[in-house]
């Protein structure tokens, strides 16, 4: 069956939901943590759930490439290729092929985008259509369109000639699409133009997708740009449809985003924080590396209930970061992915009591973005 | 309390045994796990116990260096600082000083050891009583004596100089401990000359020890002398303490090994290799990274009891470990731990039913050494 989204209560615009999956059922608003080449990295998926992640995202680009999706297909599909039993969303490629494509350089044409691989500098193409088959491989819980993420800033008319490509990638994919079990999330696009995302959200929607995406924030243009972006789309989605942010990992933005009525969030934020032995507490992120935490045996948080936090200190965690010891960044990876997913539950609790804004204020003012 | 010893069956010079300490009991013969830095590399503590090693060991030189035995010691120990609760052996740091010392620069003297830090460079003196205070705050369940690990080809002058200097170096060792809780262990050199080998044994065991390691084999003089360095030294311990063999873990020599009368085993290869991408089988080595295992779907080895090959096939290990993801050396460092665990756990069964030499021969046939 495809994915079934219920929504259960609102608070605002705040929405607090149910997604009902062939491989489980999670609650939103979700954060999910990324398994870029179908492994979060340095976690077991034992850890992995146990950090109460619903859902989790692998990357297509990154699969396509190693091991292929013909291997993973042969495995018996992604959740057992790489033994994870909980719901798989697969992103389009698209982002990736963008930002990764060896010396950046791309060839957009109308069939796709033409690049050379990150790896061995391999000539490639990437479809609308090769993307969801793909993906239909891989045998994700949710797939993605193809899209373009339009740089920021851009032109209005290239703005609207690549939405307009988008939309026919679109539905492109759509028609390709030949997995009954798997959901397809169309994508958003138009820059930084209003009547573009309002022309980009009617046009997708049209075409009637499980789920929509708002797509090409959080390529450089500032947080006011990223939540005006949201706010021009979102109004154009269906209240039966499930909405997912792009990319966004921040504590502060996931809260913006709620506050607007996104459900689903992704980032590697949390795993990349913790390889450079970073970690985010309710005061801000903090980096273990600093010599004020040589002899502090406290856990990160006191607190916080995830694994690390219960066993480690962060005089502990600092020996293994400055020694190079990837346990170091495996136990402030659960702690990071932990943190970020408890915040969604404490946003779920808030929805429920309608005193979302109220938890968001508290939130943000003790929290700090900066890394001390 | 000091660890107790009972030997419980003997099959020949072959031994079943218990070591009873103040972090559980573990049998014997049994294969020790290394955890250098505080951490057996990759692994949380739950999957080093899920491989069944009743003992790990740590590395003295390197919490010495980092982060320092005082930060371990305020953290409650060493068992505390890394949250294992289990037995830990720590070494001397004798080894790891002649080994890593930066340029392999050392100079020798009576009082012990001058040389620099591989680390930053900076000039230190490991004494025998340096070490064993260090282990002293550690806290481990067994410290290990102070020794100089004589390079083979040695000459005979040299050799006896050396094994005099160990012998010397030992006594003042053991009149520095002053940890009630912790053991302390006796280590046989004497390079490879049988009159310094059985001198070093009378001489250590005079002093007596907790246990007695053989120390001094391993470093390059080929397996046939390797063995006859055991021959020429363990007679003359005696049977009511264990008997540790250093840094070997190549299933054919920890089979020697017992045969020989030794109880226990250390060795960094089974995560070492992991990390290059190898793993133990019955039939001896294989490489992951082998391109006949890109679609493979079978575990490492059908028979085998460990996490990795419950869960994953090699298909994925592969794919992991051809990605550069950690995780892939995690997977196959639970295996390679789990195979030389079950080693000991086949070797003490067969010891119980006094068949070990049928048990050897049968192990050996089937195994090749060579990684295929």
């Amino acid at each position: 069956m495809k994915i079934k989204y219920e929504l259960t209560k609102k608070d605002n615009n705040a929405r607090l939901g149910k997604i009902y999956t062939n491989h489980g059922t999670f609650e939103t608003p979700m954060f999910m943590p990324v398994g870029t080449l179908a492994n979060v990295k340095t976690l077991t998926p034992e850890q992995v759930k146990a950090t109460h992640a619903g859902i989790i995202l692998s990357n297509t680009y990154h699969l396509w490439l190693r091991p292929g999706e013909d291997v993973v297909k042969k495995a018996g599909g992604l959740h057992k290729f790489m033994n994870y039993d909980g719901p798989i969303l697969t992103d389009s490629g698209g982002f990736q092929v963008f930002s990764l494509a060896k010396n950046k350089k791309k060839d957009i044409k109308e069939e796709g985008v033409y690049f050379k691989s990150h790896i061995d500098g391999r000539e490639l193409l990437l479809t609308p259509e090769l993307s969801i088959q793909i993906q239909n491989k891989l045998d994700s819980d949710i797939a993605m369109s193809f899209d373009e993420c339009i740089p920021y800033p851009a032109d209005y008319e290239y703005a609207k000639s690549s939405t307009e490509r988008t939309l026919r990638w679109a539905k492109r994919g759509k028609d390709a699409h030949q997995n009954e079990k798997q959901s397809l999330f169309g994508i958003i696009q138009g820059g930084a133009y209003e009547d573009l995302r309002k022309y980009s959200a009617i046009e997708t929607v049209k075409m009637d997708f499980d789920g929509y995406s708002i797509g090409g924030t959080s390529v450089g243009e500032g947080k006011t740009t990223m939540y005006k972006m949201i706010d021009d789309a979102i109004k154009y989605l269906p209240e039966d449809k499930p909405r997912y942010l792009m990319g966004v990992g921040e504590p502060i933005d996931i809260l913006e985003g709620v506050e607007r009525g996104i459900d689903m969030f992704d980032c590697v934020l949390p795993t990349r924080l913790a390889r450079h032995g970073n970690a985010f507490t309710k005061e801000g992120k903090i980096n273990l590396k600093n010599a004020k935490y040589k002899e502090d045996f406290s856990p990160i948080e006191n607190d916080c209930d995830c694994y690390t936090c219960k066993h480690y200190t962060k005089s502990y965690i600092r020996h293994l970061i400055t020694s190079n010891e990837v346990l170091g960044g495996t136990l402030l990876s659960i702690h990071n992915i932990r943190f970020l997913v408890h915040l969604t539950e404490e946003i779920r609790d808030a929805i429920n009591q309608k005193n979302f804004q109220e938890y968001k204020q508290k939130f943000i003012e003790k929290y700090k973005n900066n890394i001390h």
